[in-house]
C-alpha cells in the first residue's frame, strides 16, 4: 500500500477506495509538500462541488446529530456527502470526538458517505488552508455535497464558515440571550438559524431573540459578507429535536432554498471566485511565512532579535528593518 | 488638542491625562503609522511592567465583574491597575459593553484605574499584534498592573491570553462537562480556574470536573506553554460569587503566587522574551502580508489569479510561483 502514489490513490479514491480518500485527506492535513501535489491532483473549476453547508454553534448545542440528520436528508435527496468534523484535537477530547462519530455510525455502512475528522490544534493558519483543500478534494472525488462542522464559535470557526456557501448556526434554548449570540460573532455568519433541543425550556424565547435581532437589522447577514449583495436574504429561525429528527426536514428545505437563491443570483459563484483568491492571498501569506522562517536562520534576524530582547528596537520597527534587509521593499513582480 | 504629537500625549498621559492616555491606545488599536510610533515612544524594557493578568472564558461567565473584584484587590495592595477589556465590535453588542462599563463605574473616579475597551472584529492578525503594544502602552504610562479581559472561548482568546503571564479562566456551574472546557481549549491556557456564580446550583460538581482534569494530567497547562518548564503549577479551582465580592481575595491571592512562583523560577522572564520574539515573528508576518497587498497590484497577480480562478492553477501552487516571482526563495539578510 505504501508505494501507491498520489495518483493512483486519487484514482482509487475517485473509484471508491475509502482507506484511499483517508490517506489522501491525512496528506491535506498534514501539509507540506504531499499536501500540495495532492490539492494540485483534485483542484478544479468549481462544478466539482454542488454544495459546501457550514454546521457551527457553541460546544454541545448538538451540531453533530443535526449534521447526522442533514447527511440523511441529502442522501434521500441523492446526493453523494462529505462531512468534515473539524474537531480541536487535546488530550481530553477523544472521548467526545468519538462519541460524535458513533453518532455518525448509521452512515458508517453507506458507500455514499463519507466521514472524516479534522483536528484545528497547531494548525492555527494552517487550517484555513486546509479546509478548502478538503473540500475540494472531496468534490473530486465524488462527494459532492460537503457538510463542514465546527466546534466552537471563535474566529477559528467564523474562517471556517467562510468555505461554507451556506452556514448554520446552532444554539439551544437558554444557551443565552440574543447579545451573546452576537457577541460570538454567530449573527454575520448565519444563513440558517437552528435553535436545537427544542424539547427543552425557553426555546420559544430563543427563536424571539433571534428574530428580533434579525428585525433590528434584517442585512446584517448579507451586508456582512457582501456589500453589494441583491436582495438580502433573511436567515430563518427553525427549532429542531436533532436527537429525534422532528424539525430537520424543514433545515434541509431552507438550506436548499438559500442554496437555490444563490445560485440562481450569480452569487454562489461570486463567493466562490472570492474565496479562491482570498485563499490564493493567505497561500501567499504562508509562504511569506516560511520565508520568514528561512529569514530566522540568518545573522541579521539574531542581531534584531537581540535588539529587541534588550529593549531598543520595538518588534514593529525590527519586522520593518528585516523586511528591508531581505529587499522585500524595494522589488515586486510586475514592476 | 489636534496639533499635540506623539511625544507630547505621551507625556501627557504619563502626566496622569487619561485624555491623551485615550488617545494613544486609539493610535495603537487602529494600526498603521502612528500606532507605529506610539509603540516605539512606549516600548522599553520589560521592568516597565508588574504583571499582565488575563481574565477569559465563555461569555456571560461574569468575567467583566470578577475583573472589577480584582482592580479593586490590586488597588487595595497599591498597585496602579490598567484594563483591555478586548469586545467584539458588533452592531448589536454595544449595550452589553456598555453594560460592563457601567459594572466597572466604581473605579471611574479613581486615577489609579484606567479601563479601555479595544475591539476584535476587522482586527484580525492585526488585534495580537495591537494588545501587547497596548499592554506595553499602559505600563509606560504607569498603570504597571494590566489585566486583559477577553470575550469569548477562540482561537483569538487564546493568542490574546499568550500576552498574559497569569491567565483566569471563568466558567460557571453547569456552562459544560469538563470535555467542553477541554474542547475550547482552557485547559491549556488556565493558571487560575474560577468557577464564577458560585451560588448556582452544579458548582460542586463543575469543579469536581476540574479537579478531575487536572487529575488526568496536571502538567497539560504548563507542558503545553513550555515543554521544559520547571516543576508544574497546578492550576487550583476557586469558587467564587463575583457580584458579591466572594471569593474574589482568594483568586488575587492566587494571582499573586502564581506570578511570585513565575518571577522566582526566570519563567516570568523567559515568558516575556519569547512573547517578544513571537511578536517580532508576527510583525515581520504583517509586513510580509503588506508587501502581498503590493505584489496585489501588479500584472503577474493578476496572471496567476486568473489561472486559479480558470481552475488552471490551485492557489497553492500559484503563491509559490508569486513568491518565486518575487526572488524570495533566492535572497535574504545573512546570506
Amino acid at each position: 500500500v505504501r508505494t501507491r502514489d498520489h495518483r493512483r490513490l486519487f484514482a482509487d479514491a475517485v473509484d471508491g477506495d475509502r482507506g484511499a480518500a483517508g490517506r489522501l485527506l491525512s496528506m491535506v492535513e498534514r501539509g507540506g509538500e504531499n499536501a500540495q501535489q495532492v490539492a494540485a491532483l483534485a483542484f478544479a473549476p468549481s462544478e466539482s462541488i454542488d454544495a459546501v453547508i457550514g454546521v457551527t454553534g457553541a460546544p454541545g448545542a448538538g451540531k453533530s446529530t443535526l449534521t447526522d440528520g442533514l447527511v440523511a436528508e441529502a442522501r434521500r435527496a441523492g446526493h453523494r456527502v462529505g462531512v468534515l468534523a473539524i474537531d480541536p484535537s487535546s488530550p481530553y477530547s477523544g472521548g467526545a470526538i468519538l462519541g460524535d462519530r458513533v453518532r455518525m455510525q448509521r452512515h458508517a455502512d453507506d458507500p455514499g458517505v463519507f466521514i472524516r475528522s479534522m483536528a484545528t490544534r497547531g494548525h492555527h493558519g494552517g487550517l484555513a488552508l486546509a479546509v478548502p483543500e478538503a473540500i475540494r478534494l472531496l468534490g473530486a472525488i465524488g462527494y459532492r455535497t460537503v457538510v463542514v462542522e465546527t466546534v466552537g464559535v471563535g474566529q477559528v470557526e467564523v474562517d471556517i464558515a467562510g468555505a461554507a456557501d451556506t452556514t448554520v448556526v446552532v444554539v439551544t434554548p437558554g444557551w443565552g440571550d440574543s447579545v451573546q449570540a452576537s457577541k460570538a460573532g454567530l449573527l454575520e455568519i448565519a444563513d440558517v438559524f437552528v435553535v436545537n433541543k427544542a424539547d427543552r425550556p425557553g426555546v420559544d424565547q430563543t427563536v424571539r431573540d433571534l428574530e428580533t435581532m434579525l428585525d433590528l437589522d434584517p442585512l446584517a447577514a448579507s451586508v456582512e459578507r457582501d456589500p453589494a449583495a441583491p436582495a438580502a436574504w433573511r436567515p430563518p429561525v427553525l427549532a429542531t429535536v436533532a436527537t429525534t429528527g422532528e424539525g430537520v426536514a424543514q433545515v434541509w428545505e431552507q438550506l436548499c432554498a438559500h442554496h437555490e437563491r444563490l445560485a440562481r443570483t450569480g452569487e454562489l459563484e461570486r463567493r466562490r471566485r472570492r474565496r479562491l483568491l482570498d485563499e490564493l492571498e493567505r497561500a501567499l501569506v504562508g509562504q511569506l511565512r516560511r520565508e520568514v522562517r528561512l529569514l530566522a536562520d540568518g545573522d541579521a534576524y539574531r542581531e534584531v532579535a537581540d535588539s529587541v530582547l534588550a529593549g531598543r528596537l520595538d518588534p514593529q520597527a525590527g519586522a520593518e528593518r528585516l523586511a528591508a534587509l531581505a529587499g522585500l521593499a524595494e522589488r515586486g513582480p510586475g514592476r
